[in-house]
């Protein structure tokens, strides 16, 4: 840091409040977003979760849709069935995954999900919907990317719309309010051998 | 995506599930780990949320220490609320910001928020602490960095430690376990002139 008198640090934070206080005020739109969390760094889904804990807190209604099973376990149960008026969590997925081999079952599982966020965008009393790790099954051509976007296109004004997953569609990115790519750069799975943690992966 | 048949996607599956058999056997490290989240992007603090949230969930105890206003407010302290047992949130940075333009004042404020960090590190109680928006607090020098890494090398061995804000130092990043970057691809208040809304941004 260079260093600088009190009364120039003083100086500088008095223009970036002013900065900032200007950015603020000309902000006035509100809509529904959609949010897309891709990469191949950690806390996609994470940061998905906290949003929903955020929305939760406000009093919002959160519909969560679990496309493949894993990232989203039993931590985030807990707090969700803490507020059952607020979270309708479906692990679709369960029945997804290179466990089963079988692409016709899948693709089948990957329906239903998608089948589940199209009710739950269409219902009005959600203000909120993940759809997690969707960018997977449509990596995997198991649904197909124009309904999809199609029907996030098409979604009610307010609807707040989140989908996680690496190697989300440059379609869905280019049709996302805000995107994010979480980049990786440190992993101790890989350099130390350290195995998945409660709070940490699930 | 290149058609397959059935028979070549199931065994490029069975391939993948040996693969990440293989990878999870061979991880057997339990250990505290330190993680930061940097970057531009959105998400730092949010993916912190929900690592708090895993670990609420699976009964962990949990010490967030906010040093900077802001990122942090209602929306997740109704949920941290309803588990009083489980998570103790100091939102030291109230004082700190742009609004006091004071220098001295603001370094006070970080000094206190960074010893109830060292307290909640050196309690055998927590599970977990977040020192959330720490990043700036060392961005602008207002506390010395050797200190904070020393503090952070000597933590206890199990003691996860979670780090976030934009411009995280390279030595904390070289001593992190896992450290991701959040990068910008779309952010609607730039480009559409949207608010801050419930659930999103607090």
């Amino acid at each position: 840091m260079v260093e600088r008198t009190e009364e120039q640090h003083s100086a500088k934070m008095k223009k970036k409040q002013a900065a900032h206080d200007r950015i603020v005020a000309s902000r006035t739109v509100e809509k529904g977003l959609l949010i897309v969390h891709t990469g191949k760094g950690k806390g996609k889904t994470t940061a998905a979760l906290g949003m929903v804990v955020r929305a939760i807190g406000h009093g919002r209604k959160v519909g969560v849709v679990q496309f493949v099973k894993g990232a989203m376990t039993t931590g985030e149960k807990v707090v969700f069935d803490a507020f059952p008026q607020n979270v309708a969590f479906k692990p679709m997925g369960e029945g997804f995954t290179w466990d089963t081999q079988d692409r016709a079952r899948d693709m089948a599982v990957a329906r239903e999900a998608w089948e589940e966020v199209k009710r739950m965008i269409a219902d009005p009393s959600y203000d909120m919907v993940l759809a997690d790790e969707l960018n997977i099954v449509l990596r995997y051509d198991y649904l197909p990317l124009d309904e999809v976007l199609e029907t996030l296109a098409a979604r009610p004004e307010m609807k707040h719309v989140i989908v996680t997953g690496r190697n989300a569609p440059q379609a869905l990115i280019d049709m996302a309010d805000l995107a994010t790519e979480m980049t990786l750069l440190k992993h101790p799975f890989r350099e130390q051998g350290v195995k998945a943690q409660a709070g940490i992966e699930y």
